[in-house]
C-alpha cells in the first residue's frame, strides 16, 4: 500500500478544485480501488475536476510535482485500466463531465463530455431518430470517454464498426496542462497529424479527453434477428467466414459454442439446442422489410450451405428476444464451470476463426480446463474464458495463466491480436512481447515519452 | 539550387540499392522535381528501394549522415508534400514498390505495396466482386501509398468514408531504420498505440510506408445516378444538408456552381442548364432495385423540398455517363477564368455550406475575381478555385492569395478544416497557424521529433 499524498499537495490540489471536490479519506480511496478485474488498488487521493480547467490545472500541478494520475470513468474496464497500481490520485469525471453537449442534426454529429454513459447516449439519439451504432457490453454503465480511451467494440462492430469509426474531434489535456483540440466536425480533415487517432485506445496515458465529437447516423427503421443451430463448432466457424465473405453485412453475428449453450440452459431452461455444437445468432436492419428479408435469405442459404441444421427467423419482439437472451446471458451463466474466470478477448482474422476453436479445444484438454467460448465472430473477436474450478490453489492458477498465454500465442499466430475491444492496461500488459517487436514496444515508448515525459499519465500501463 | 550530394554518399546510397538504382545525373533530378503543383525542387539524386530491407539502410544512413528523404508514389499531390523543398534524396517506390501482394477474399482484406495505382487497385478487385471505396480525382495515377500519406478522399466519401477508413494495418520504416508493422488483419484490434492512425495523413514526415493492409467490401449489385438543377446557390446547398441529415445516404453528392456549369457548357456544350444557380449530381447503389428506387424516390422529394427545380434520373449507361461528365470536367473547364487557379479543398459541416458559399460570393466580389466551385458537398468538401487572368502580374497574384487566405479563415470560422483531402505540404503550410493554436502545433513538433530526431523524413512539410 502506497503512503498519503503529502498534505501539502492535497491542500494545493484543493485550492484547485474546491474544498468539495478532492479527497484523501479512506472511503474514497476504497470507493476507487476497484473495476471490472478482481484486482484492488487504492489512490492517494480522489479528485474530482469541474471543467476543462480544473484538469489543466491538476495536470500541470501534478506534471510538476511528478504525481500520477490515473483518468476514469466508470470504472468498468476488463484490463484495470483505470487501476491506480503505482499510486496517485484517481480523476474522477463521472461526477461533473457527464453532459451532452449538443445533438446536432443538421449535421448528424453530438458533442458529449467523457462521463456520459454509452446506453443514456444511445437513448437520447435514438429519440431523435439517430443511431450511435458502439455497443459494448457495459453499455449500460460505461462512459463514452471509457469506449474512446479503450476503443471499445461491441455486438454490432460486424457491420457499423467499432468507436474510432464514430470519433470525428476530441477535446483534450496534455499532461503540461496544454489544452487541445484534434479532428473537426467534418467527414473530411486532413490538416496536421491525426492527433485524434493516437489518443483513440490509448487508455489514459496519453492525455485526459475532455470532450468527444461523435458521428451519429439514420436510425435504420427495422431490424430483425435469427439463429441457425450447428452440429460442430468447425461448421458454425466455417458458416461465420463463408457467410461474411458472401458480402452478407448483417448487423452482428454471434456465437455460443456447446458449452456457453449448456449453461445459459442448465440455469434458465430455454429450451436450447444443447446438443449443437454451436448456434449462430444474427441481426440484420434495413429501412425496407424487402431489404430485410434479402439478407435473412441469404443467410439462411449461406449458413445452410456450411451445415446449418436449423435455421429460425424471429417474428415478433418476443421471439427476437428469446433468440438474443442466451448471448446476453452467456457471460454469467458460464460461471457454473469454475469459480474464476480467465476471460480474454483475442480476435483473429474471420477465416482463421476455425483454426483458432480447434486450437482452443486442444488446450481445454491438454491444460484440463473447460475453455467456453461466445462472442462476435462476425468481426472474429471471440471471448474465451478459461475456466478454474479452485483459484485457491496456486498450481491450479498457474496452470490456468499457462494456458492464457498459450492462447494469445495462438491468436498472435493465426495473425490476430491480444485483444479486440478490452485493452491492455495492467491484465494483458506482461503478454505485449508476445504481439510486438522490440521495435514496436520503443515506438510505443517514444510516443508515451513525447506526450508524456514525466510519466505521470496512467503509469505502468500497456506494458509501457 | 542546393548542391548535388557527396560522391561519397552516392557511393554508400548505391552499395545500399545497387549502381543501377541510385541517380544524380540532372535528367532524374529533373524527372523528380515536380508534382501537381507548379513548384519545382530538385532533389539531390533519387533512389529506388528494391525492398523493405533497403528502405530501412537508406534510411539508416541517411539518418546517420543527416540526409533528408522525401517518399514520393506518384507525384500527383497537390499540396507538394512529395518535393524536396530543403534537399535532399528522392526514395522512389513507384518501381518496386507497385505489387498487390494478396487478395484475401475470405476476410475482404487487401494487402499491397505503397506504389499500386489507386484505379488499378480498384479494377483488381472490382473483379473478383469487392470493392475499394476511395476515389480521389486522382485515381487513374496516384499511388496507394500517397492517398494514405495524405488520407485520400474522393467522391464517395459521403456514404463510404475516406482512406482511413479502410486502412487496417501498415509495415513501416522508422528514420533510424527500425521496421514496425501497426494494426492488424482485424476489424478489432486495442493492443497499443494506434500507429497505424497517426501515419495516415502524416504526409510522409513520420515514417516511410512499405505495405498496406486494406479493407474491402462486397461491390453493390446496382448504381444509379440523378441531377438536381436549383435556380440558387443557397437552394441546392440548404437541399444538400437537409438531404443528408434526413438519412439518406447517396454514394456521393456532387455539386457545380454556375460558373462551373457555364465553363464546361461553353467549352463541350452539353445542354447543361446555364441559368441554374447550381446544380447536384448525385449516386445511390444497393443491391436491389428496389432500395434504389427508394433512395432515388427520397431524393427527389428532399430536393424538391427545396426549390429543386428539375430533377432528373439516369436511364442507362449513357444517362449516367452525361450526369457525370460535367462534374468529371469541370476542373479543366474553368480554366477559362483565367491562367492561373488557386484551387483549395476547404471543408466545413454541411448545414455551413449556405454560408460557405455566401462569404466566397462577398470575397469574389470583394477581391474582383471570378470563383467557380464544385466538389463533394455530400461530405461538406468545395473545391473553390481562385482564377487569376494575370498571374505575371505581382499585385494581382498577391491579391489572389490574400482572397485564398480569407477564404481559409471563412473555412475556419465555419467550424471546418484548411484542407478536405489534399493535405498541408508546402502549399498550405502558412496556414496552419489560422487553424492551430501554438499548443497543437507544438504537439505536432513533438510527434515530429519522436519519430524523427533528425528531422530527416521530408523536412519542412505541414508547417512544422
Amino acid at each position: 500500500m502506497i503512503a498519503p499524498l503529502d498534505s501539502v499537495h492535497i491542500r494545493a490540489l484543493k485550492n484547485i478544485v474546491g474544498e468539495e471536490n478532492c479527497y484523501d479519506d479512506t472511503a474514497h480511496r476504497i470507493a476507487y480501488c476497484y473495476d471490472a478485474t478482481r484486482e484492488r488498488y487504492e489512490p492517494q487521493a480522489v479528485v474530482y475536476p469541474r471543467d476543462e480547467r480544473d484538469v489543466s490545472e491538476v495536470l500541470k500541478y501534478c506534471n510538476t510535482h511528478k504525481i500520477a494520475v490515473i483518468p476514469r470513468g466508470a470504472g468498468s474496464g476488463f484490463t484495470g485500466g483505470a487501476l491506480p497500481a503505482n499510486g496517485g490520485i484517481v480523476l474522477a469525471l463521472e461526477k461533473y463531465f457527464n453532459q451532452i453537449l449538443e445533438i446536432d442534426e443538421k449535421n448528424l454529429i453530438a458533442r458529449v463530455q467523457p462521463g456520459v454513459v454509452n446506453k443514456h447516449f444511445q437513448n437520447e439519439v435514438e429519440k431523435r431518430g439517430l443511431f450511435y451504432p458502439p455497443d459494448p457490453a457495459s453499455q449500460e454503465y460505461s462512459t463514452l470517454g471509457g469506449n474512446v480511451s479503450e476503443n471499445a467494440g461491441g455486438m454490432r462492430a460486424a457491420k457499423y464498426g467499432i468507436t474510432k469509426d464514430y470519433v470525428m474531434a476530441l477535446r483534450a489535456v496534455l499532461p503540461n496542462g496544454d489544452i487541445i483540440k484534434a479532428g473537426k466536425k467534418t467527414i473530411k480533415d486532413v490538416a496536421g497529424y491525426n492527433i485524434a487517432g493516437i489518443l483513440i485506445a490509448s487508455e489514459g496515458t496519453l492525455a485526459v479527453i475532455t470532450e468527444i465529437t461523435l458521428k451519429l447516423i439514420a436510425k435504420p427503421k427495422l431490424r430483425q434477428s435469427a439463429m441457425g443451430v450447428f452440429a460442430t463448432i468447425n461448421d458454425a466457424m466455417n458458416a461465420v467466414y463463408k457467410t461474411m465473405a458472401s458480402g452478407i453485412t448483417p448487423v452482428a453475428m454471434e456465437f455460443l459454442d456447446n458449452l456457453s449453450i449448456c449453461a445459459v440452459e442448465e440455469r434458465f431452461s430455454k429450451g436450447l439446442p444443447t446438443n449443437a455444437g454451436a448456434i449462430l445468432i444474427t441481426q440484420v436492419d434495413g429501412d425496407m422489410q424487402e431489404v430485410l428479408d434479402y439478407q435473412l435469405a441469404q443467410l439462411e442459404q449461406k449458413f445452410k450451405e456450411n451445415g446449418c441444421i436449423d435455421f429460425k427467423k424471429a417474428k415478433n419482439t418476443q421471439e427476437e428476444e428469446d433468440l438474443w437472451f442466451a448471448r446476453r446471458n452467456a457471460s454469467q451463466s458460464i460461471t457454473i464451470y469454475g469459480k474464476k474466470k480467465l476471460n480474454e478477448d483475442i480476435t483473429v482474422p474471420r477465416s482463421r476463426l476455425p483454426e483458432l476453436l480447434e486450437h482452443i479445444n486442444r488446450l481445454s484438454q491438454q491444460y484440463d480446463f473447460k475453455i467456453p467460448c461466445f462472442g462476435h465472430t462476425g468481426d472474429g473477436n471471440v471471448h474465451t474464458n478459461v475456466m478454474v474450478p479452485n483459484p485457491d490453489d496456486p498450481e491450479e492458477l498457474a496452470r490456468g495463466y499457462a494456458c492464457i498465454e498459450e492462447i494469445f500465442k495462438v491468436a498472435v499466430d493465426l495473425e490476430g491480436t491480444l485483444s479486440g475491444e478490452h485493452g491492455i492496461g495492467l491484465a494483458k500488459a506482461p503478454f505485449m512481447p508476445l504481439a510486438f517487436s522490440e521495435e514496436e514496444m520503443n515506438l510505443f515508448r517514444v510516443i508515451k515519452h513525447a506526450f508524456d515525459p514525466n510519466n505521470i499519465l496512467n503509469p505502468g500501463k500497456m506494458g509501457l
